[in-house]
């Protein structure tokens, strides 16, 4: 990798650890962060490595008005032979780019933005859980902070990566979810920030997620926002069904996020010679194959939970209760894979695992 | 006024106030600036008026990841007599609250928002600048504090009241603006988040407004998400036409939002017993309007300009050019009627102006 010149203050307190085994999510910190400014004239300047520390902004910064904001998700395991591994990182690095473009924020260095957190990760190495099923997540966000009310591209930018251990998504080994069908809110559409990671997207997500944990749903599945009919994708995943043997994904159509999980899982399916339909389908065509027992699995993709079975879906007061309410074999099939390849237990064909010396 | 509990910490230092005469929008705020906090469990505590400064943020707060966050705008002018007046403030701390309801923030207290709102304007009187066509910006918003990187709604906000001194938005009298009809980028759809005045919104604006600025126009016209057919509203504007005699302005759907501007217009044209018409309506309509001579003039409505006379509008290469590129009488008799009231010059039957003591 190149080395770029980052610099690095190194923290002189180390915070306790956690307990491994009582990890939630997005809630610790490490003691570490890379910083890097943007200026109009000047670019992208000052890389650096902090301590973990609040940051300080004008109350009149544009992040806190206009959202002109992106950020990415992603994860590094810890192998069982020590090694730390990063899981496509370079897909995050330009999906933030192509998020960049759409908010208009100036694109960053990929290469610099990966050597910064991989020079980030190995500072805080210790960090990274050692108990089954941990990671550490790793979130980098980057915030407009010209302090103008006016609405318009910020002329001054904030890039950072923060790193926080994460427990498993499934405390007793991966299960089923219960997903509720949005009618009445919509996420995005077509012309939107829909395929963008933004910080607007998820604001917009709240109101829809609070009637889910009410009926006691995991997550929604949104619909298209123009006809209401057309299957997007879960809160923070992208889904798959396994109808009458076909695998179906919703296509990428401008409002749905493309995820890196979906993309690896396409991957896969077809280095099996399984075909998957990237293609419409609407709620109606789920249902109707529901009736007629077609049904066979359905799960969700995601950084967070890499698959989530689907074990019931709630539309319009009618439950379609999916291969009993249990996980498919071919769900189970793509978990056990992909986190098999992302942990290193298993072979990598694809070359999707990058090492953190 | 019921008078809240609010601490007030003076500045030490009074900052160097601009030539009222060559005051941009939003550049420059005075000595203060108003915060409250809220947390689970202990609701919103802590009103203060502190010197206005930085404030300082965990980098995980929710605000730089989920932009869970609402804002306001008004203003307030300095009357003839020397008296501050304030424009139906009541309204916008509505909409706040509204704006607070889809974005899942809690509701705040609006007599003590309002309440502090004058507080702050009355110790930073001196910032009420008293050049013709000028006043004080306020820009009350509302951000989600938590450090916690789950996509949910955050259990700590601040909410902040800033004040930015303005100038004229018409440095040579009012005059016509050009607007681009937007074909590609969508700002809203029925279900999403339009109608609060929410971060998201204006983020997803940016892209559009950058080849409205590429192509010299000064804002976009945004038509609906769903059919790309019917007319919303202006980048920060409501809109209005005048077709055959017949005021008409899009109905609220739930993607547009409210104006204050826009609300205060029908009453003014209503009290005039001129029929307004609230409904949809399309570009093409606007179109065979124009072809057939009958598109009489079109302006916008928003605190920023108050009355923006629309001298033309681009859709699909084809220009119309609204009443001669000239400012209709209408839009005239409503800036001069409007602006009037504000500043005190003329009567307000309405009850809409407040004065800060
Ligand atoms: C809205 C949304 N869809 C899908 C995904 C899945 O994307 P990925 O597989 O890259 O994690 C995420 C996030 O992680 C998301 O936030
Ligand atoms: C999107 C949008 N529409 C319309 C308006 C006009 O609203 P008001 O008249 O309350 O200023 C504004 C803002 O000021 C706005 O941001």
């Amino acid at each position: 990798m190149t080395n770029f010149s980052i610099d690095t203050h190194l923290s002189p307190i180390k915070k306790e650890k956690p307990n491994w085994g009582e990890l939630e999510f997005g809630k610790v910190f490490t003691d570490h962060m890379f910083i890097m400014d943007y200026k109009e004239g000047k670019g992208w300047h000052d890389a650096r490595i902090v301590p973990y520390q609040p940051i300080t902004l004008d109350p009149a910064a544009m992040i806190f008005h206009y959202g002109q904001t992106v950020f990415e998700g992603l994860k590094a395991y810890l192998a069982k032979d020590g090694r730390i591994l990063l899981f496509r990182p370079e897909k995050n690095m330009q999906r933030l780019n192509r998020s960049n473009d759409r908010l208009c924020i100036p694109p960053i260095d990929e290469d610099l933005a990966l050597d910064a957190l991989k020079q980030l990760i190995a500072v805080d190495k210790e960090w990274v859980p050692t108990v089954e099923g941990t990671s550490l997540y790793i979130r980098p966000f980057i915030i407009a902070t010209e302090p103008y009310l006016g609405v318009s591209a910020s002329a001054s930018y904030r890039f950072m990566i923060i790193l926080s251990p994460v427990g498993s998504y499934y405390k007793e080994g991966i299960h089923p979810v219960k997903i509720l069908v949005e009618n009445e809110y919509v996420r995005a559409v077509s012309g939107g920030t829909g395929e963008a990671k933004t910080a607007g997207n998820y604001a917009a997500s709240l109101k829809a997620q609070e009637t889910a944990d009410q009926k006691e749903y995991s997550q929604v599945l949104w619909l298209d926002g123009v006809e209401k009919k057309y299957i997007e994708e879960v809160g923070s995943m992208n889904i798959f069904f396994k109808i009458n043997d076909e695998i179906i994904t919703p296509a990428l159509n401008g409002s749905i996020l493309p995820g890196v999980t979906r993309d690896s899982i396409i991957a896969l399916l077809k280095y099996w010679n399984i075909p998957v339909s990237e293609r419409r389908i609407s709620i109606d065509e789920v249902m109707d194959a529901y009736r007629d027992g077609q049904l066979q699995e359905a799960f969700g993709t995601g950084t967070a939970a890499v698959i989530s079975p689907i074990g019931e879906l709630l539309w319009n007061n009618e439950k379609m209760i999916v291969n009993g309410g249990k996980t498919g074999e071919l769900s189970k099939k793509l978990y056990d894979t992909l986190t098999g390849i992302q942990k290193g237990d298993l072979e990598d064909p694809f070359g999707w695992v990058t090492e953190i010396k």
